[in-house]
């Protein structure tokens, strides 16, 4: 399976009591699926996964699986703390048609979670997955990174496929992808260094600003693979902005707002985010009305 | 509600296959209920509360509300990331008759989770709860710590009755004690340093090496509060090392062993904690013969 | 020689234009002369070590010399990076008449400076110096820490008689103090968490808030000597805001403004320090009212 | 003027004994000229500037001086925390022939060095200065990093020419490129980002690295330049393994074994750098043997 490309962790939708708004996400993913995105992860840190309640997620799953083309690649977020708990989601996710489970670090008692322990974590899930397994390393939530020894350790299991690397960190990024096989998919969860990562040898990017701003991603990946290096420097840049200001600073709430404004539905998150202030809104709007005043002078 | 002196935040038995062991469960109650401790903290992070169901922690719960002793403070571990879940789980066990609900801080949001969005999510907590409400502060866990002037507008919530304060940091705990009336109450969570926080004006310790050694924290605990300082000194150096030897370094899988050496039940912990291999278990038994010794050379 | 008590690591007094100002260097010992203070430590951090030449820190040395009454223990701050230089600086002090050297930690190349590397390092300057040595730790401003371990072998050296703890982290103080001889003396850098130190062992402070504030220092001191642990308590939380206030948050600048507010030469700090602002001004005045307010209303 | 290309920070060579080895400085440098190198700096971090007397260091820039080839771009590192001192050595360095000042952030006093003093700080080095200032950001050993917004700010002095940004965080590369014009050249200081970094920007290296392996990283800088991306990626893939094993983990003696090892004069370090173990300088051997073998498979 190949994980090549943009690939948004999709936000979940909610109503404005904080309920699922299934609907929505519905018209999101039907938009979605008229770009050249390569597929969806569904329920990941993005989707407010922490916030969900088992029941809940088993719906957003179902919903999505309807509703993505059938040319999107489907990707399950399953990782929780508990070794069993992620296995019984992963499997619970590839029933109802994921083609493949993104597996967070276990991270909540940080100092027993040694290598070893992440070691062994992945190996009992993939060993009990019916789908293939991509690892998952955010330290900005989890506070734990994998480094590229141990991602080498675990590229030599058959059933895992890939990574999703998140921590914005290129020097890392290059060594597992010199620490694995070329089979071994490195894709990267930083939009703000996407584009040097790709330098490096990285296929692909899991990127939240994904979900506001699919074509922007999607424009730098192809300038990227069609060897156009000043054009790929000058979308990188143009995407700086936007990732920091609708989403790395005001977080899941302000890429909600940003979706809002560029016609998706993005909503309110639930508690504990706090709604964005008015400031926070305005901010959100004149950067992107920069990236589209760039975009349009650009045509 | 008076929380001063020792709870220990219980540990959650299991059998050999991993599922709860509630007569275990019991059983432990049973032996401390015979001790001075203070009360109990149920599905705490030593709990390994992220690794258990919702049902099984109304299982937990409902066991140890049966086996504890009538003149025992129970305290239920509450806290997750969504408020709206914290809620519930607090009043599920102020329902099954627990006293207090533990709230830890929400962090996986990191950086969104301010201040601002920490006092929103704590008030509506306290508002919503049956019970009072503790809040709980475990950067070492969460990555994230409650500095005292939140605390003290934390404080003004007639709801909110005190704080476990978990970091270890003594210049905190003592600006916490400054910041807030002597009506709040403020607990420590580092075994560690719990003479030097009741030095400064804690009340008590909710410390998880009092599952292994309820005497010798109590001990502690009374030395203080008779003044006899030299006392206490010598009895936090006595704790000192068992702390670290069969807590800090080794984890909940190394307190369970302790609590097996000294006739408790502690058993395995669940995955994706490791077992411990034979040198950390003689290291936990080395350590636990020395404080005997010295136990016994001093009576 | 025993250092116990209170030593106050000596301000460097300027002139308006940035010159030493000796003069007031010698006023405020002789001030300091009038107090219970222990001795003196010349040229630490808090004297802007980093910020004189060698030629300045000699005339330094040679004036709070000259101007220290005979009963003041006086220790001249003399590491730096290079061993060979900390050697020659001590032994210039010895030269000079100082009776200990503080040898704070080399630090610039962190991930070489390993236990390794300080423990070889602190050798070679214990065995070359003609007068004892305190090592030192303050991660505030090396961003490195001594641990209980490697004080535990330094301590073993005839020449090495102490430690001086900067972290405030008040675990690893009783892990020094656990691990080294009855003969090693522990002093603690840090005001803020100075009771709980002396509370689990330390024998002395060097304490930069007693540049402004001796009294208070020593009256904390001498009531935890007295076994007063309650009046100790209500003198660490005096002693608390006046710290944060007055040096942790504006640093050297704040604590010379301080003194300039209590009656000794604080004066202007050199660059890159900024000079305080009207608003950081008023903050320490406000502050130190309040203390001079509950130090009235006591008495 | 241009500072495009590669700098090596040149090491600073001992002999046996520490003293300074001078001769040795000329043949290293005689062997540089004959490269591509664009020029050197002298007396930076890898020069072990803080182990060096204020004479040593002239002494150093004198040599360099006069070894260098006349279309060597000549940088000296001349920042320390003392302004005044920075302004001093700067200024020393012009009278020598310098053509820029390398200057590090001012650092020790950590909580008071703020943008606004680092602003004023560089405003005044560069206000006082005879040749143009590059501003040096080197988190590792300073524990504090230049942000874009205060770089952007800087960068309007017109003698502050570009910044060497050795934090190896590519994100933040990208933002200081963002933030500024394109007359500030912005060069890294971290080999295991270089590609990435050109790729967004960058206009240079100041590598350690290339003290041993000048050739590899000028090829580097070559394939990148003529746009062969494929080309870029290998060399930056073969340049990882050398830079981590010969430079990041074991120093500045690690580097000075490997020029060594490459036909350069690396030497002893000065203490309190330990010597290398045979196991250190084993790995180093074997890794430079991997990175001949690459080259000449290729060739």
């Amino acid at each position: 399976m190949k994980l090549h490309g943009i690939f948004p962790p999709l936000t979940t939708p909610f109503a404005g009591d904080a309920t699922l708004a299934l609907d929505r996400l519905r018209e999101n993913i039907g938009k979605y699926n008229r770009t050249p995105l390569a597929g969806y992860v569904v329920i990941g840190s993005t989707g407010e996964s922490v916030l969900l309640s088992r029941e809940e997620i088993d719906r957003v799953w179902g919903v999505a699986r309807e509703a993505a083309a059938g040319d999107k690649i489907l990707i399950a977020g399953t990782g929780v703390d508990s070794t069993a708990e992620t296995i019984e989601r992963t499997n619970r996710a590839a029933a109802l048609g994921y083609q493949a489970a993104l597996v967070k670090t276990p991270y909540y008692y940080k100092s027993q979670m040694t290598p070893a322990a992440e070691l062994e974590h992945y190996q009992r899930v993939a060993d009990a997955a019916r789908i293939p397994v991509l690892v998952y390393s955010v330290p900005q939530f989890t506070g734990l990174a994998l480094e590229a020894d141990l991602v080498a350790r675990l590229a030599e299991h058959p059933n895992i496929i890939g990574i999703k690397e998140s921590s914005g960190n290129v020097q890392r990024v290059t060594e597992i992808i010199h620490a694995t096989p070329p089979s071994f998919q490195t894709l990267v969860g930083s939009a703000t260094t996407f584009y040097p990562s790709l330098a490096v040898g990285a296929v692909g990017g899991v990127l939240a600003i994904a979900n506001a701003l699919p074509e922007l991603c999607v424009e730098l990946y192809a300038a990227f693979r069609a060897g156009e290096a000043g054009r790929a420097r000058a979308l990188q840049h143009r995407l700086l902005k936007p990732t920091i200001k609708c989403l790395a600073e005001p977080g899941i709430p302000g890429l909600k707002h940003a979706m809002d404004c560029l016609g998706y539905y993005g909503g309110p998150p639930r508690r504990p985010f706090l709604p964005l202030t008015d400031a926070q809104k305005r901010e959100i709007e004149t950067t992107l009305a920069t990236v589209a005043a760039a975009t349009t002078a650009r045509s």
